[in-house]
């Protein structure tokens, strides 16, 4: 049974275990290779409007943020980011974290969530985002240096949130 | 004679004058109208990796700002905004500022740029940019809030630095 819950800085033992190896990997997040704990708590935990855990049994699944996208007069348009655990892919978390984050950042009184530098290599997230409603409203020509595929194309990718 | 160099802190003096009137406008940058000086200084100064000034007869008349538009494996594409001063518009200005910002952002080694929310009634900077080479790359539906028009649309354009 998947629980999704605003986390604390407690947790953050949890998450870190999740946002290591993706950030290491270079291939999905911007984020350098190499960023490290303290680094990664203050752009996963302190940066972000808000920041959630996914638990099974207790166990840590997945994570997510939300944030404004731009300042005050961009800032009704918010921007997220997923994260799933290695050995939890392939079971549907990452679309419930995302329908989770449409509900919260309604709840949370944004109009519309942005996807800035989605990697054109990552097609499970491309499929998920398009399956709940996002577009793909801009391509960056090689915008993404992917840690094994070199400079790549990112999608922006963009929903407006009371389109249901 | 137009010359621009890069904005030490003793030019905020002769910057915040041109910034304050078009932040306070609402119509083209997203920070909050009501941005104090405080607040203007590190959005202008600290945070870009390097500010520029332009002067004529060593009256400050435009000013600009170079960043990574995101970090480590997005670091190569860089962001800019460029302001003029309201007595200065119409005389190329602008036009100077951004064609040196590309051959700056080319010296401190980025390799494209970026404007990640040119407000779609800005129709100035939207043929300057075209005219040095940008191209619309995405279109963001209601993504600026601008003061006088409401949620109007936002467009993201972008150029590879080497495309000359």
């Amino acid at each position: 049974m998947l629980e999704i819950r605003e986390a604390g800085p407690s947790d953050f033992d949890q998450l870190w275990p999740i946002i290591e190896p993706i950030v290491h990997a270079g291939e999905t997040y911007p984020y350098a290779t190499d960023t490290n704990r303290a680094n990664a708590y203050r752009l996963w935990m302190e940066l972000p409007a808000a920041t959630y855990i996914a638990t099974e049994g207790g166990m840590a699944v997945g994570t997510y943020y939300l944030k404004p996208n731009q300042p005050a007069l961009g800032a009704h348009v918010c921007n997220a980011g997923y994260m799933v655990h290695a050995q939890a892919r392939g079971r549907g978390i990452g679309r419930a974290l995302c329908r989770h984050s449409i509900a919260e950042a309604q709840r949370l009184g944004f109009e519309a969530m942005q996807f800035n530098l989605v990697v054109c290599t990552n097609h499970g997230a491309i499929k998920l985002y398009r399956d709940l409603g996002f577009e793909v409203v801009g391509t960056l020509p090689k915008a993404f240096n992917h840690a094994r595929d070199g400079l790549v194309d990112a999608l922006v990718m963009y929903r407006w949130l009371d389109a249901d």
